[in-house]
């Protein structure tokens, strides 16, 4: 049977399109960790590429047989790779894919020394297209802050609260050996602590004490992981943003600073 | 032009349904203040009834129309009303309905007075059937708590962080004088420490202090409630849940308690 | 250090509490797949216990602690010794775990038989206690339902949407041989079509005839579940929830059932 | 008692910040209704400014402040002055300022004439500093849509699913008399058919044959509302986002295109 191309009709409205493509689709993945091995991974995976003018519509269903014919050997290197396949099979300038997924390291508590895992958001962007091939990673790290304020204006105590420090780093190099433990470490040292699944009670004695000797508000924590990343040559351009849940409010404080700045600092 | 009844058929699998209704339908609403008075309200509204075994489907768009007729007078009781006439319209047997949205109140600064507004989540939901006529009360607050254990082992500092106390009540009488103020009231005094949009300094320092001088578990929050309520004439059977947002981990401490409970107590 | 415990001390507002514990912790596990194999699986975990009257507090690290210990090898019945060994480790009469998972199936497209994964929110809960000891299974699946009334009074098309139907069972025996899957395939079926990730022009217009040919209701979808599996005999209850995401409306049509009923049938 | 401005302390990191601020704050608002009334809105507010490298920290509490105070007069225009009085109480270059709400329309079911609402999620964004000076209005619509690809290749039925349209533009001049109602009614218009909250059995007859006559992909509704709105002397720039729950997927359409392009069409 014969079935109409009705995404291959041409379109005389004369409006290209920046992006056409998949959103929210939740895949197995064997995601690369960085050292050589290979995680099972639960991925929810966005693909898009641009759209010439005069084309009605983009076939999604090829969006998705690229990710299948993929889905066992993605790391920073192959989702470019992956890119370029998608770019190519559906004759297209650009294409853009993302891979969001939960990330889990080890973590021993400070004190006691006792096991157990954390858990951090993560995703891998690969954009490629004429002017441009580029690898993002990003990371999203909970983390603990005491507001110096709040201790230096008060006779004992001072407020804290979770906080989630987020970090996009564009890569030099797709090949970099740059991956999520080593912005996972320089977002945890940015606050006043790192958080753990398991603390004992020495443990929590430990990270009680720790935080309240390192207060930083949400610029502190900002300019820590810009101070830590600025001047490394693994990467291109990045943005922090951190979110704190304020424990005396019933909203947020938030900030977000890009680098390079538009003046080259 | 005459159309079939789909919904009219009869049905032969002998399944009657509990609840047959709409969900998430957001709806500008007149709500009571429990002052007299009324607010605009954007509300998420879910209305179900029960359906016989041998009716294929309930007509949906009654639902609306039952509440586009009572939308500017809401309160307790008319939404018991409102509930009612649903039953009735629909033929049914038992009716729910339940409005959910964000309530405010003005709060001053306990130490500059300074006046700002907070944000509580609310729901009202009315059943009515064979068995039951019932208004019920939600209310979700949020508080800050100061972790005892945290205080008790630690030379200075402990950790705290936004928590949410959730209470349900079900009111003896739908013409009852409880409204949300009461309970958000008895929820504010649970915890540490009360939340606000708007502190100054002195307000930080009076805050910051007043919480490190009352540390509470979830389990002391939720236990201050039940105390505050539980003899309540106006309360036939209440919940409680408190979940918060631990300041040192990524997850939540959680606990819920019912009264009374099955012994009478 | 001898460090005070907090939790352990006595405690005389008379409240016992009916669940405490954690809750949004997301942990790694190692989850049998119900044929002899192990999948990794990013899970997210809600545990409690019950807490007698006269104790202050529950130590919520041992919860860590517990479920650290048996990640590696989590199944139905499993699940239920790992509820009893936390519930004798809390020293408490009851415990309840539950571990919420995206499950994945390999699915064919029905006319090419192109191969992709679907993706299923499961979770399993284990609950033991004096008066219980059951297992529970959940799953939400999206199916896709054309509605019976529009296409009965339209002259051509229908309206349909995507909806989700979530099934949860207790099963007669935690070592029963029903797991994700066959629940899965039921609420495939009962709905208008399967959804899969991959459909080429071929299936696509398979999928649009088949659907067009089994029109549903909410109703009829919860209904079909029902028929299927309430004389099962692994099963001892039910519910089912249909939230169909009307195409129509900015809402969603509702239904839920259990079984059996009060009178038994 | 003095207490020490531990914000207004020094920096010496050298990191200018973007933006610092406040998050997540849910407020009671009267917001300008486009014809010279006011409704009372539950808006949630996103309030920045720069903050210079060489100071620590921005006093949060007048963000609160600032929004308390006008509170009870928001439109474009006074928007843009709420952001500069928070520039200049902040003493920085830049403020932006967001209010996010559910806006209401009351419209006519298509053949009944039956009266509803239906809900809009809306924004009202004012940015002001040394280079630009402008405000944003978003809205994101709720639509029908039929696939034309199913509908050509299949011998009856088409699938067809809720999506979401959102548009972003800038106002040429705040007090502009473009407002939600008109960007609304573009989104409408650029689907297959919009959404009623109330349909009898004569309206969704008519909605289901006009839809079926209608076919658009998520690529013809973003080029409808491109082509309503490119040509509009009143805007200097906009994005238009659809994003399509398709039927017969588990995951999303999507498409994004801005306008002027960078070379000017």
């Amino acid at each position: 049977m014969s079935l109409i191309d009705v995404q291959a009709l041409p379109d005389d409205r004369g409006v290209a399109l920046d992006a056409v493509g998949v959103e929210g689709l939740r895949y197995p993945l064997l995601l690369g960790d960085g050292q050589g091995g290979k995680r099972d991974t639960a991925a929810t995976m966005t693909m898009t590429v641009d759209l010439a003018a005069d084309v009605k519509g983009a076939h999604l269903s090829r969006f998705v047989e690229v990710l299948h014919a993929w889905r066992d050997q993605l790391d920073a290197s192959s989702m470019l790779l992956m890119a370029d396949d998608l770019r190519q099979r559906m004759g297209s300038r650009r294409a853009t894919v993302t891979a969001s997924f939960v990330y889990f390291l080890e973590r021993q508590a400070p004190a006691t020394g006792a096991t157990s895992f954390m858990d951090y958001p993560c995703a891998v962007t690969a954009t490629i297209g004429p002017d441009c091939n580029v690898v993002q990673l990003r990371t999203e790290v909970a983390v603990t802050s005491v507001c110096p304020c709040s201790k230096a204006i008060s006779d004992y105590g001072a407020h804290n609260q979770r906080g989630r420090v987020t970090i996009d780093v564009d890569l030099e190099d797709p090949g970099s050996d740059l991956w999520f433990d080593e912005l996972i470490n320089v977002a945890e040292r940015c606050g006043s602590s790192p958080l753990y699944a398991l603390l004992k009670r020495t443990d929590e004695r430990y990270v009680t004490m720790a935080a309240y000797e390192h207060p930083v508000f949400v610029e502190d924590m900002a300019r820590n992981v810009v101070t830590a990343l600025r001047d490394d040559p693994r990467i291109t351009r990045g943005t922090v943003q951190v979110v704190n849940d304020e424990s005396i409010h019933n909203h947020a404080a938030f900030t977000r600073v890009s680098w390079p700045t538009q003046d080259g600092s």
